[in-house]
C-alpha cells in the first residue's frame, strides 16, 4: 500500500509508492543526451562567440575573452532581463508589473567540452563552486534585487538545450522574492519559532541516526533522498553545521562540497545513465537582516541546501493542480541503490 | 522588454516576453497524438475489461457493466489511494505519515473511441460533465475526504497514456487540502477581506471590461488567457455568476460551460494541431462551512474554474526552483490567436 508523506518544510503531502515500488530499471529513463551537437560556443578557444565576459577565473597572463581560464561567466543570451534601469512597479487596473530588472547570467564550469559535472575534476568542479560564490557577492550588492537562484538544467527534458550541452550552470537574480522560495521561509520560520530550532538541522540529525535515506555522509555535506521525496531518486545536499546563506560556506566545506557534488552525480550519471536533471541552489534572500524586528533570527532559521531532481517521470495535471505529488520509488530504496554504487573519485 | 507579472491570486511572478514573443508557429508542438494504439478498455463493449463500474450514466433497459451507456466511472487501476479503511495519522521522528485513504476515479466520457473533448457533441459534453458533478457530490458525503480534484491529461508530454486514449478525464479525493488549493484560498480571502468582494469576480469584470485577453464571451462563461499566464496558451475557464463549489452550478450554466468546453477545446485542437494538456477543475474544498467563525464568508471569498495549460514548452530548473515562470506568449496574442481561429460547433 503506498504511503502518504508530508514534507516537514512546507507542508506538501507525496503519494509514495512503497509497495510497487519502481526499481531503476522499470524507468524508461530518457537519456539526456538527446541532442546533435553542432559548433559550441562554451568551448575554450570560441570566446568571440558569445557575449563579452563579465567574470572569469583566469591563468596568469592571459586576456580577456581570450583562451586560458578555468571558469567564466557571460550574460545570458535569452533576453528575458535586463540589468540596466531602475524598478518601476505598476498597477493595470487590479494587477501588478514591473519592468524586467534582473541579471541572467551563464556560468560556464569548464574550458573543456564536458557535459556533465561528473566528468570534472574535484578540483576543477571547486573552482566552478567558487565562481558561484563570487558571482552571487557582487550581484548581492546590487540593491535592486532581492533574490539569486543558482541552478543548472541538464538535458532536453531538464530544459536544457538540445544541441549545446557543455557543462555549465546558470545565475538569475530577480526583483522579487520568489514564491517557492517564500514558501520554504515561511515553513522554517514557523518550526523555528516553535521549537527554537532550525528545521533543516533536525533533518539531518534524524537521516544521520536512521541512515536509511544518506546516500553520503561526508566530513562537512550530508546527501539524502528527502522523505517526502517528490520525485524518483532526488537527492539534497546540505552542510552539517548550520549556516542560512551559502556566501558564507567556508573553504573546507566548499572542498567537501565539491567532492560531494562529485560522487552524487557520478553515481546518477552512472546508476541512472546520464538522466536529465536539474538541480537548485535554495539560499536565503539578500539582505534578510534588514528587516524590523528580524535580526536575530535570521541566522537560526534557514538553512542553505542543494536540491537535485532527475527528471525521469513525467509531472500530470493532478501534480500541477494540486502541488500533491506522486512519486513511485520510495527514497529509502533511491537511498540504498544509490550509496551501493561504486564510483571512484 | 519583456514584462514581470504577479499573479493576484497567489502571487506568483511571471516572465512574459512581450516583444520577442513566440507564436504557435516558432513551437515545435509535439502532437498530442503520440502514441500506437492497440486495444482500448474503455470503449462500449469492453466493459470486462476494465474493474467494475461505481457509476454510469445507462440507457433504459441496459445492464451494469455492459453496453448501453453514455459515460461510465471505474476505479483507477494505479493503486495509489485505497478507499477502505480510517484514516491514520501518525509521526515517523519529526515526520508525519498518513495512509493513502483516497479515491481515484477514471470518467470515461464517450461510448466512441474519441480522443479529444473537442470531438465530442456539446450534449454529450454535457453529460461528461453532470457525471463529473455527481461523482463529487458522492465522494463529498464521504467524511473523510478534504479535497476532490477533477482533471485531464491528454499527451504523453501531459502525463496521459502513450498507448490508451480514449478521452476520459480523472477525479482524486484526498484526505487533507493540497497545497496549491491553500495558496489560491489564502490569496483570495486575504483579497476578499481587504476589499469585501471576490477576487475572481474583479477579475472577471476587468477581463470583459478590457477584452484584450477574452477566448469566448458566452452567456454564464468566460474564457481568458490569465494576466500572469504561467504557460504559452493557457486559458481559465469561469462562471460570471460568483459561485464557489462547482457543485451548486446550474442546469443552463453547466450547458453553457460544456458549449465554452467544446469551442476552447475546438480552437486548441485547430489553432495549436492537437497539443497536449492538462486541465483542472479549482473548486473548494469539502465542508468549509464547518470551520468555526468562518461561515459568513464561505460563498463570498473563492470562485470556481477550470485551468487549462497546454505543455507545449519544457518547465526547467528556474521555474522548479522558485516558482517564478517564463511565458514567451504574451497572454494578448494568445487571446487574440484563439479568437481569430474559427471553429463550428
Amino acid at each position: 500500500m503506498p504511503e502518504l508523506r508530508k514534507d516537514p518544510i512546507i507542508g506538501r503531502w507525496v503519494i509514495i509508492s512503497v509497495e510497487r515500488a519502481m526499481r531503476p530499471n522499470d524507468f524508461k529513463v530518457s537519456h539526456a543526451e538527446d541532442g546533435e551537437e553542432d559548433f559550441c560556443p562554451f568551448c575554450e578557444g570560441h570566446e568571440d562567440h558569445t557575449p563579452p565576459e563579465i567574470f572569469a577565473m583566469r591563468r596568469p597572463g592571459s586576456e580577456r575573452n581570450k583562451p586560458g581560464w578555468d571558469t567564466r561567466v557571460v550574460p545570458s543570451i535569452s533576453g528575458r532581463f535586463t540589468i540596466h534601469g531602475n524598478l518601476e512597479r505598476r498597477g493595470i487596473g487590479m494587477y501588478d508589473v514591473m519592468n524586467p530588472i534582473g541579471a541572467h547570467e551563464v556560468i560556464i564550469e569548464s574550458p573543456t567540452h564536458y557535459i556533465d559535472i561528473s566528468q570534472m575534476d574535484v578540483d576543477k568542479l571547486e573552482l566552478a563552486l567558487d565562481t558561484a560564490v563570487l558571482r552571487i557577492v557582487d550581484l548581492e550588492r546590487d540593491q535592486r534585487f532581492k533574490y539569486c537562484l543558482l541552478f543548472k538544467n541538464h538535458g532536453a527534458r531538464a530544459g536544457g538545450s538540445k544541441t549545446t550541452r557543455h557543462v555549465r550552470s546558470q545565475i538569475i537574480a530577480t526583483p522579487v522574492t520568489p514564491t517557492r522560495v517564500k514558501e520554504e521561509l515561511r515553513g522554517s520560520r514557523i518550526y523555528y519559532q516553535y521549537k527554537e530550532r532550525c528545521l533543516f538541522c533536525d533533518i539531518i540529525r534524524q537521516e544521520l541516526e536512521s541512515g536509511i535515506r544518506v546516500v553520503v555522509d561526508s566530513m562537512h555535506m550530508v546527501a539524502i533522498t528527502p522523505f517526502a521525496s517528490r520525485f524518483p531518486f532526488e537527492i539534497w545536499i546540505l552542510p552539517k553545521k548550520h549556516c542560512a546563506d551559502f556566501i558564507n560556506i567556508q573553504r573546507d566545506e566548499l572542498k567537501d562540497l565539491a567532492r560531494v557534488m562529485k560522487i552524487v552525480f557520478s553515481k546518477l550519471y552512472k546508476g541512472l545513465n546520464d538522466p536529465p536533471y536539474n538541480y537548485m541552489l535554495h539560499t536565503a534572500p539578500f539582505r534578510r537582516e534588514k528587516r524590523s524586528g528580524y535580526w536575530l533570527t535570521i541566522k537560526e532559521d534557514y538553512h542553505w541546501h542543494i536540491e537535485v531532481t532527475p527528471r525521469i517521470t513525467q509531472v500530470a495535471g493532478f501534480e500541477w493542480g494540486s502541488g500533491f505529488y506522486i512519486n513511485p520509488t520510495p527514497p529509502e530504496d533511491a537511498a540504498k541503490y544509490l550509496r551501493e554504487i561504486d564510483v571512484t573519485i
